[in-house]
């Protein structure tokens, strides 16, 4: 009864020892591949919504660490005292995001976003906590809400070690900046796998015309770490290329989690926020994503505008409220950058050799493309 | 700086003025098409699921009604008496769905499930409640929870004018069939649009193999109505083919609604439920659903297992418990069914002109065979 | 095991078999007793918020019907083109409700609310949305999303003829009108019962002062009736009164729900709407309400604000936000006067004999006051 | 406009300036005060509920440390091997909680339950996986969901040291054991203030008969730390005796948290605990909380019934399900429950002075009888 796809599958692909330097990887469009009707921003990366910024702490070490923090800082001021309107969707909740209930029930976000590996991320709100409460102004501060989201690298990285430290946490916040952002194997996706490949660290933006939306920006940042059947702009390149679903009818392989940030300048509120959210599970699951049991499926969005940042010591502010209409592209945009910042973290992420010599081998650029091809994904033109 | 995507668009493919009578269409299958990993049922339909009935009544009427009613029946018994364990999952809650606070709160469907236009769904409401009440042995019953799903028929169909009375419900509900199901421009599906194109009824099923998932049947029906980017399995035949994504910038072509209902025979509970539904939803994102604002997308699921039906007159009952572990294979199956019931919907669905001359043209198969072939879709070896 | 309570209880006082006229009944203020620490509004009436409206249609026919409906309209505007942010919270969703999911979607209420019996709440539905499709102006409107709550009057009313028809409900609203609001058996209330009592319609109102909250007004309309153990601003007059909790261990008794409309002048949002919604259930839950198993408690809450209303043609207002902290006056206020809206509609409601010779009676006003004072509810100086 | 209530207030009693010794405290009913209609079980006590421990850590130190850890253990077995079914409610978000989506998700709770102060829950969920992962068994485990719940001491504490260490946390685990539950200024209510008075942990426990839910038990255990009007059973006793609501207008007052444990041998699922979870609020309500904005307050409900847990390696089980009418009876016992254990919490905790000579007296118990008197909670029969 079990379909058969296995003509052009070639079990050979995982075969591989040892991590080797590799050439610099691709990008989704530096394939010829788009995905969905929007241009990207310059940068084609969460940075693109203004103010944000990203770090990422990576550590290697030894034989059995491979993991590490990505920050994600919504503006430059103090954001504790500047919160921003913000919700959290759980597509899946087998997973142990922090923070999720008080975001919720007050539409704000008052730290900045760690993610990390899911066996530090108390470690990683508390590291939050602390820089909170040690800020100039904030002395009398009781009480404060990390947000922390994690996805399990426990295949590659001895996560059972909790290896991570205050200081590699503060490392990833204090490195946090603007401008181009560093994707694949680094930070929060160091030791992560996805849907058969390396997985990690990817991120793509949307730059809405302003006959659309309004010409807001909206920016996305994804913790890659699920299974699933790989898919490529559409294209079924799993069927030619694997891995296999269900190997021998087994369930373990399926499993792992997804974080995915959204950022975004439009001036909405917490509600609308939550809208968007839930539509960035729409790009994760284009990318092939199979929501299994196990998956801690997450999306936290955020809005940037300065038009609707919450002032702790204003009792009422004025501001602006797009209709729900509105909103359409801006879902349009979140599905399509989230499937691409899905699809960047596979590419750009290198193969990685962790603990008890278990590998997770980055996707063969040259054998995706003749897939891609194969899917009409890329033309000749395109190259 | 919106994106390029036009270069194959051809706008006369919407020239048409007439309904013809049409050769029999195919479904996805008949096209060489697969969804996924796991094999259909027989009929590949929600009716493989043992038990589930469906019937449809058609109202065309004269230049302006086009509309209709389509119903659900999860077994043959009383379904007052022998309710069965459910959930709604909303995934865009533009929409009037009747009766789901109390399926959520109790876990609990006793009804039959109507879906239908967006401006009758009180009738088929109050239409399901009487049929319960008139019911041998419920001569005591005060209150009852009928469930009804909707989506806006209104550009082909005289929707003001809420055409559907009592008997409608009826006949769809006596007419109510195991067997093959009827899809495209009927019942419920007669006067709705997809993508640019006919939308309607559509059905798919699978059957897990004994060794995932216990052997399981999931059966899905979509009545489907919204906007977005028609993409067959995985083939962005809108690209070549249409439509236009916001023509002139305009929002008002992103709309509409999709209703799913899904079935299983597995033996799980109502919060189970609630995971498998989530699932759909990502089914329906395959097909380049954009969940509009203005889309009200639903999912309701449910269990026909005799082991876990609610007995009204007892206390305590002992039923099976699956693992949640054991469901991610039941995940899959409603995703890939969804997606291919969407599919069967659009393909299957007949060119209606409706109100003041308004044209919904069914798609063309054989542009769309020329369009799957570029994408590898279909192979040659799969004529 | 099971609690000694009986000492003071009176089997005797339920024994009536005619419906007599009585006189005026008393109000909650009225009898001295007083509920938190706000003031009421002039009326202590939902009416209280400007612009809110309040009709009733009651139908008392022959032996068997003792039913009808309560509308709730919030402003005097065209609802459909000028919507309200608004929010709806399920205490336990044993109920019928219509409506609530696109209220939560968009955070939008587009028609007046109808309140009536469980069994007729399609009929209500399906003439708010005639209404609404009537209206001038709304010509091209195909989508319109009613609201309507209910509880089950079956036990005095012939609830399965379903003998409310459209002419009721545009009776109600068409009667709609601001100042004092009828309370007890009334329209949506005729044939309700609540914690051994009969009950009703009942409303109040808190009036906050200037530097609490901005001097904003809340008021809240209930349709009671629910089981529990009467509690009179704390006094545990069940003790001395009846009726007895699970008569002869009994689950039958236990039933029932409860409707409560919150509105405020306070331009709130929709998910601050969702926070002081919730508190209504906590004010319910100190008359002594049990929130047993079939019992249908919803609250929805709206702004009347003009500043906040949602024009259907601007893609983007300006409006006030209040902060979250300075909603706690206005949670108070909520829960306040919800608990004293029950409990006049406890007080104002009249004996009502039914179908099949059922009757319950209307509380006995100087038995009450006997047992208030002994919880010291009322002081001599009160009265 | 603010309402009169200042008659019986004495603003005098809260004079105080050390911390004595004191005389032993009453619970509830050792005043002759009781609350509902069933009999508490054996020790009135979450332990009531067979293999539940609680297990205490205080920290008093210096001038400054305030604070300390509670943990309630579900059972004795490997509570990651077995886990037990459980739900999270959120009744007002404005707190930490950890772990919540995953308990949710999948309807279980895999280590025990930690209770602290609000700034040092990130290290009690760590010393929750440590010792998960710790655990002989465990060896392979890479995944563990701790809930953490928390109150904010900070009035007397000075929490933003975040003193409290594994060590700490390690301990109250260690030291869980069944029988009396020690209360008020102990453990994770060292700290904490309720309605004006010290408040604390507090417990209770609802033994049902047989006829009616089976004659099972519910048990409750609080941390109570909350603004309000202290209501006794009723009796407003916050009108004799303060504190006064809203003091000189001040929002300031108005604020705290309450985290509620709620554990049953009943055989139900988790959406069935989540349906009890929510009465714990109205059990709470009753005793004059006020939900306010700042108030993080949550409920987290477990079956520890043998015949409901999750054995990790068994794909299917066969257990019981109670129907959704045989609810009702404990849906009411844990409402009284957590009122009673509210109570008891602020009855049994002493006067504490904390940072800053900031000092939170305990109820004074002698003018509380005295009120009690008043309002005919306790009768003369009762001494």
């Amino acid at each position: 009864m079990f379909r058969h796809y296995a003509a052009a599958f070639l079990a050979a692909c995982f075969v591989a020892t040892t991590v080797q330097s590799e050439p610099a990887r691709p990008r989704l469009r530096d394939l010829g591949v788009e995905v969905g009707v929007f241009a990207p921003g310059p940068l084609n990366a969460i940075t693109d919504v203004a103010g944000v910024r990203v770090g990422h702490d990576t550590l290697i070490e030894g034989d059995r660490l491979r993991t590490g923090a990505t920050a994600i800082v919504p503006h430059e001021g103090d954001l504790f005292q500047e919160k921003v309107p913000a919700a959290v969707v759980v597509g899946n909740g087998f997973g142990k995001l922090v923070g999720s209930t008080q975001v919720n029930e007050l539409g704000q976000l008052e730290t900045p976003i760690l993610l990390t590996n899911t066996l530090n991320v108390w470690e990683a709100a508390a590291t939050l906590a602390e820089e909170a409460l040690a800020a100039p102004g904030n002395e009398a501060v009781r009480s404060v809400n990390p947000v922390v989201g994690e996805t399990n690298d426990g295949y590659l990285n001895d996560i059972r070690s909790r290896a991570l430290k205050p200081e590699h946490f503060r490392a990833a916040l204090s490195g946090a900046e603007s401008g181009p952002v560093e994707e694949g194997s680094v930070g929060a996706g160091t030791g992560t796998r996805t849907m058969g490949y390396k997985g990690g660290i990817g991120t793509s933006s949307r730059k809405l015309p302003h006959s659309l939306g309004g010409g807001y920006t909206v920016g996305v940042l994804t913790q890659t770490n699920f299974s699933g059947l790989l898919t490529v702009a559409g294209a079924p390149v799993w069927r030619d290329f694997g891995p296999k679903p269900y190997p021998e009818h087994d369930l373990s392989s399926k499993d792992g989690s997804c974080m995915i940030v959204v950022a975004t300048d439009a001036p909405i509120d917490a509600r609308q926020l939550k809208r968007l959210a839930l539509r960035a599970l729409v790009g994760m699951g284009r990318t092939g994503a199979d929501f299994s049991n196990g998956s801690g499926d997450y999306v936290i969005a955020f809005s940037t505008s300065e038009l609707v940042r919450i002032q702790a010591d204003q009792s009422e502010q004025t501001i602006p409220r797009l209709s729900e209409a509105s909103l359409t592209p801006l879902f349009d945009a979140v599905a399509e950058a989230t499937e691409e910042a899905i699809l960047n973290a596979i590419l750009r992420a290198t193969t990685v050799q962790g603990r008890d010599g278990n590998v997770s081998e980055a996707i063969p650029i040259e054998r995706l493309k003749d897939s891609l091809r194969r899917y009409g994904a890329i033309s000749s033109d395109d190259e």
